[in-house]
């Protein structure tokens, strides 16, 4: 007699609820009462009129998807001239459009670590579609303490053979950045490739909100390439691959997540290609985010708070346990305002947050009703 | 000195010249001359009136983006209305929707396999998101023979522990169907849970379209997960796991691929909710596809060509060679007809093809004329 292949799942489940870390969906109503600070809007263009207006006319004109893989049918050239501008804005030779951010990072992990013998080296507080992209590669994996180039040199030099590093430019939990100059300049040395996932970067760091890569002058190197969502700055839906054309063909002829998923619906191509357009025409929403991300953070700190200083759109401050955490941002949403809610398994050194995330278009009265509320609903105990 | 990082991918391109393997990308426009029967629009729905207008309305109301993760701010209440709809049509507890049918299979094979010491029982023609769900779990991975349900039952009773048998519903380069009731008899003997991936069977196979484990009598039942595609049957974009409540609460709390990655992009949801309402109201397209597929199938043999019998929409024609079958297909095309052209690494046994499948909106003398094209533009060889 045996046991039932899913009774496992309720015991589970049982641990979790004990732990404070039971995670449920609430749906949300198209004209939500909130004011969002917990989505990844930053330049506040996902429900421009123009980005949702493309969004829905590419619907209409290429129909609701794109009905097969790139290989096959799904290739339109909305997507061709979506890659096109895509690789111009952000400074390099070709781009490569995905379904989603986590299936650009899984296609660019794979594809560039599939040489025999390569090592990958992947700062501790990779995202978790880089840290899968590992898994899944064939090559050899060396962890480094988050944020350390000088470690990531000492496994180059001890591998001594084909190498790749592999990070976040600005880190999701705590809204730091890597210091993309100094690991290029570790990686070069060692005739390593450097691969960055600029997700929540592009729009948000650089001129005119080009990317960490353009703010740290390596946009275009034949060494670099960059992987970054179409779902944040560009207010739509997919990823993205930017880097050297064979790199680009690369992926084209060996990405499993590329070749074998359907192509990106058309009216997120659409939709993103938009706001592409519109971030380029308004340079000022990327300097304005970074201003709302900084003067939360200061105002928090002013009040008491314990804030990470901000590297690019998102604030985030700690929590003393899950169960506070999930009750700060419980009491937030009763007053007005939708804070992010950061747990394990979601936090890489196991400490809760609530996470704010910058907008462009948040108006100076805004940030100060924001600061107001998660310094009224903070818990005592800090 | 070392060598730039990139340049082994040079010597892999020209390897993949050399063999005949290159891909690359042809962008297609908005009107294309081409009698499409490369696409996986099976039911003839990506550009329905209803459709496209549904996934443009739903672009317009709720934006280009989702603006975040379904955990965080991605959930609205049309994703809800999405996932109730697609339980009931395709009678499971509950439904899970994703942003692609590849991190569908990824969420749903790493979650079902956590438990420790699980077997996960795998067949050879597996699709690529299953594979890699499997290589990206913690779990011992046994590769049993193509549509073999002894072969997994001889492992489940070598391993004696829990297990999971995976495996599509339909498989994407012969079209041919797994044996699932006999699967599922082999399953519960060993007290083992089965997932399907339906990406091919949805809209398609079972009563009105209600998917491969509809039509095997499997739906709904307690050791039963499913997996499909939004973008073949549905027309749109994404993916959706069926099962037990339970699991679908534990997808939520500990798959990857869904709780970090934006979630699905409202016009993919709104597109996809409305397809399943016409593929419901409409019965006869289910129907209606296999009815094509079935006689494409036979005129081809007809004419001597080397066809495998269709389980459901796809016709696969094997070609002698790699150039041979990337010939036929441009060959196809230029005559005014897309098919598909499947090649290693796509074919797991290393056969090139020519894939065609049907739709449900094509007409009789449309079939004459794509049987008369692929006749006429055959390799000699054959």
């Amino acid at each position: 007699m045996h046991t039932h292949p899913f009774d496992w799942l309720d015991e589970q489940a049982e641990a979790r609820r004990r732990a404070g870390l039971l995670r449920t969906l609430t749906p949300r109503p198209a004209a939500s009462p909130l004011l969002d600070l917990a989505g990844n809007d930053y330049l506040g263009l996902t429900r421009h009129p123009a980005v949702a207006r493309a969004a829905a006319d590419a619907a209409l004109r290429w129909g609701a998807g794109s009905t097969g893989s790139r290989l096959v049918t799904g290739t339109t050239e909305l997507h061709a001239e979506l890659e096109s501008e895509l690789a111009d804005f952000c400074g390099f030779e070709a781009a490569l459009v995905l379904a989603s951010g986590y299936a650009a990072n899984l296609a660019a992990v794979t594809a560039l670590t599939a040489r025999p013998g390569t090592l990958v080296v992947s700062d501790a507080y990779n995202h978790a579609s880089l840290i899968d992209g590992c898994r899944l590669s064939r090559a050899r994996t060396a962890v480094v303490p988050h944020r350390d180039p000088r470690a990531a040199a000492g496994e180059f030099a001890a591998h001594g053979g084909p190498a790749v590093a592999v990070t976040d430019s600005v880190f999701s939990v705590d809204g730091d950045a890597a210091d993309l100059p100094a690991l290029a300049r570790v990686c070069r040395a060692a005739g390593a490739g450097l691969l960055v996932d600029d997700a929540h970067g592009l729009g948000v760091l650089g001129e005119g909100g080009r990317g960490a890569a353009a703010a740290a002058g390596l946009a275009g190197d034949a060494d670099v390439v960059v992987t970054a969502t179409l779902s944040k700055s560009l207010g739509s839906q997919g990823g993205v691959v930017l880097g050297p054309a064979r790199v680009i063909r690369h992926l084209v002829n060996t990405a499993r997540t590329f070749i074998f998923d359907t192509a990106l619906a058309p009216a997120a191509a659409g939709g993103a290609l938009a706001a592409l357009r519109l971030a380029r025409a308004e340079p000022q929403r990327a300097a304005r985010v970074r201003e709302v991300a900084r003067e939360t953070a200061r105002m928090l700190a002013g009040e008491g708070l314990q804030v990470c200083e901000p590297d690019a759109a998102v604030v985030s401050v700690r929590a003393p346990s899950p169960e506070a955490a999930v009750r700060w941002a419980a009491d937030c949403r009763a007053a007005g305002l939708a804070v992010g809610c950061f747990r394990p398994p979601s936090v890489p050194d196991g400490v809760s947050r609530v996470r704010l995330t910058a907008r462009a278009d948040l108006t100076d009265a805004q940030l100060r009703t924001v600061v107001g509320t998660v310094a009224a609903t903070a818990p005592r105990a800090r």
